[in-house]
């Protein structure tokens, strides 16, 4: 699927692993972090214009509402970039959301799409099966001008999803479990292609979820087969006529890995690594301090679900500190209107508008020495979350819940009676 | 009314200005910012428990959720020295709310109180007919420690109000007129005590807000006649018997100061001091960039709905952020449920989790240089909210609301049709 995409956008017939090609953008993205840095080296090329006004974006999400002086500083230097190039697509305190969450919302991103984001997390696109894979900002420059963007084109593993999720399993423990499976270089430059009979039982939550973290093994992208969910999204979001490219029968894979979905059970992943996953038996009673649900990976609308079917009617654990984190406005909104906010603070959780936030240690429920928190974030390396002596444990809006519930990391199956 | 609740809580007759008193103290609070310098000075004192565990109170607001690390450590410290003393009213995320909007809303302050609180701010329950006052850290672990404080008894300016309030003017108005009127330092360690016909018309919130801001006038404490809606207030909210004490009618006050509120418009204090309020007519064409909704001066129910019931229907200028911050978990769920935080985000506003945040340039809405925020907070000193170069202009919900729909300072009582 990855190697037609980027072959058309090459203008070629076909490419193999390994080739380094030049080819077309859909989508250049950036966020008040990356976008500075772009802006300085977009300068340097003396031009005043991007190369289409339509397909610029930046979103102003990890550090706001401003944090700071310079987040401030920052997001006025986005602003005013945008301002001055005319960029449609620019997302400002009240209009904004997590930019993963927001591009597909908004229909920015379609099937066969090929986009680059000066994010990490850029691969989350893959769920409409389009190509996108992060890249730096001196790239999102470049590509902000010209439109282009060199590839080395990548090999790929091919991982077939048999079968369909048990209750309070999600996307999050799919590929917490393919993580753990395969380790944090498992995929390294490489694209992980999802398929196989038990997508349909997948929601494009779930698939989004999964493509978002295939940067966590390491992989060039994540891409889904597109089937009618996939179609029925994109139409719904009013994002471009799809193109769907389709593996050929005899496409070569560097590794084909099976899963049963039927068998996965609601997965943790330890500190400090996404790979360092296990399953409830395997985990001992383990104390935490804060709970966080939201984020570019667990923020849209059915993780709130799920999260507060779990939590309706209970309460929050003592001294436990639960902070819950719409990823788009139109997500609060929505929860909002469904009572799922009013169930948050019930519980005695606190909602936040949407922003990144603590995920990257911005703000927003930062840790101290030696604090744990459960999190439906990405990423757990050492001092992610606040303090280098802090912990991060991993896991689906599910599985926080009930932890949540009880301040020690509960399985979702195990949460205690009302 | 002052002396005589302080003579009460001195155990004598009577007192008079100037008097040094040791006086017991019927509540001791403390942010995350300011407990942990008094816990430290606490522990010097050789005590492993506080004079009265109902008596103190904690609250999580300036920089909770946890901003960053050093505000997580504060936090934490904090809520190990509850745990240890046992303190019953530790407000942490979930559960808080600005401390100042808090107390009040938890039954914490009644009429009569003596109260002290290491923030600036905690005149704000001489609404309810309570002496209180801030104090610097040191003086609240002694606090803690004994129950007791030493005073300097203060002197009276006696504030008549006659009239009541045209449509959109409320008390944020009327106290920024009296700062208007008699400068920054025109209370200074001095008593301001309302009363008069005028009071009659004031609701609750109108005078938190004004006994809020009396410091902003350099009082050491504002104070309002108890009449039938105090005690309405504190019978709602579960506080304790309200001990009522009137001025005799010989009492002898440095000034008397008369406002007719009908009198009153909507005004607003131009940078950098609360004094430079300006009526519209005298105030220019002036864009702002940012509008705070919110603190412990205007983040009550009446306030949210003020704002919501001038943004219903319509949108934020272009570029302007726009952030709205409940001052607590309660006013949260009830404006959601009244449905004003609906009308909040289909204007293009951003709610905040309740939190200090902005006000003293904590986060949630830093601003960069050369930036204007209209806020309904209550100060703006240079670089309050931010950079140095920032500008902040304090005003009612009414006014900040207005200004958020035209992206200038615009009154209330000229906000264009929808």
């Amino acid at each position: 699927m990855t190697q037609k995409i980027l072959a058309a956008h090459a203008g070629l017939e076909s490419v193999q692993a390994g080739q380094l090609i030049l080819a077309d953008l859909d989508l250049v993205l950036g966020n008040d972090i990356t976008s500075p840095v772009a802006i300085k080296e977009f300068a340097k090329l003396g031009k005043n214009s991007v190369f289409d006004r339509n397909k610029v974006t930046m979103i102003m999400d990890h550090f706001a509402p401003n944090k700071d002086i310079k987040a401030a500083e920052q997001c006025r230097l986005c602003r005013d970039f945008c301002m001055d190039t005319d960029i449609t697509h620019f997302y400002d305190v009240g209009e904004m959301g997590i930019e993963h969450a927001l591009i597909p919302e908004k229909g920015l991103a379609s099937a066969g799409d090929l986009i680059i984001g000066a994010d990490s997390h850029t691969c989350t696109y893959g769920a409409l099966g389009a190509f996108s894979t992060g890249v730096g900002s001196t790239d999102m420059a470049c590509g902000m001008a010209v439109g282009k963007a060199w590839f080395k084109v990548p090999s790929a593993i091919k991982v077939e999803l048999t079968g369909s999720l048990r209750k309070y399993v999600t996307g999050k423990d799919v590929i917490l479990h393919l993580i753990g499976m395969i380790g944090v270089d498992g995929a390294l430059y490489k694209s992980l292609e999802f398929t196989g009979s038990g997508l349909a039982s997948l929601t494009m939550s779930d698939r989004l979820c999964i493509a978002n973290m295939a940067i966590e093994a390491g992989a060039k992208n994540g891409i889904f087969d597109v089937d009618e969910t996939t179609l029925d999204y994109i139409r719904a979001h009013g994002a471009a006529e799809p193109r769907i490219f389709r593996a050929d029968a005899d496409a070569v894979y560097d590794r084909t890995i099976t899963i049963d979905l039927s068998q996965i059970e609601p997965t943790v992943a330890f500190p400090h690594l996404p790979e360092n996953t296990r399953t409830f038996g395997q985990i001992d009673d383990i104390k935490i301090d804060q709970v966080v649900i939201g984020s570019c990976t667990n923020g849209r609308l059915e993780d709130l679900k799920i999260a507060a079917e779990i939590m309706k009617g209970r309460k929050a654990a003592k001294n436990v500190r639960v902070i819950v984190i719409p990823a788009t406005q139109r997500v609060y909104l929505e929860a909002m209107e469904l009572g799922l906010l009013k169930t948050f603070i019930e519980f005695g959780a606190v909602v936040s508008t949407p922003t990144c936030g603590p995920c990257l240690g911005g703000h927003m429920g930062i840790l101290a020495a030696g604090e744990r928190a459960v999190a439906t974030t990405n990423r757990n390396f050492v001092g992610r979350m606040g303090h280098p002596g802090s912990e991060v444990y991993l896991a689906s809006p599910a599985t926080a819940a009930a932890s949540a519930v009880t301040g020690r990391i509960t399985s979702p199956w195990e949460v205690p009676e009302k």
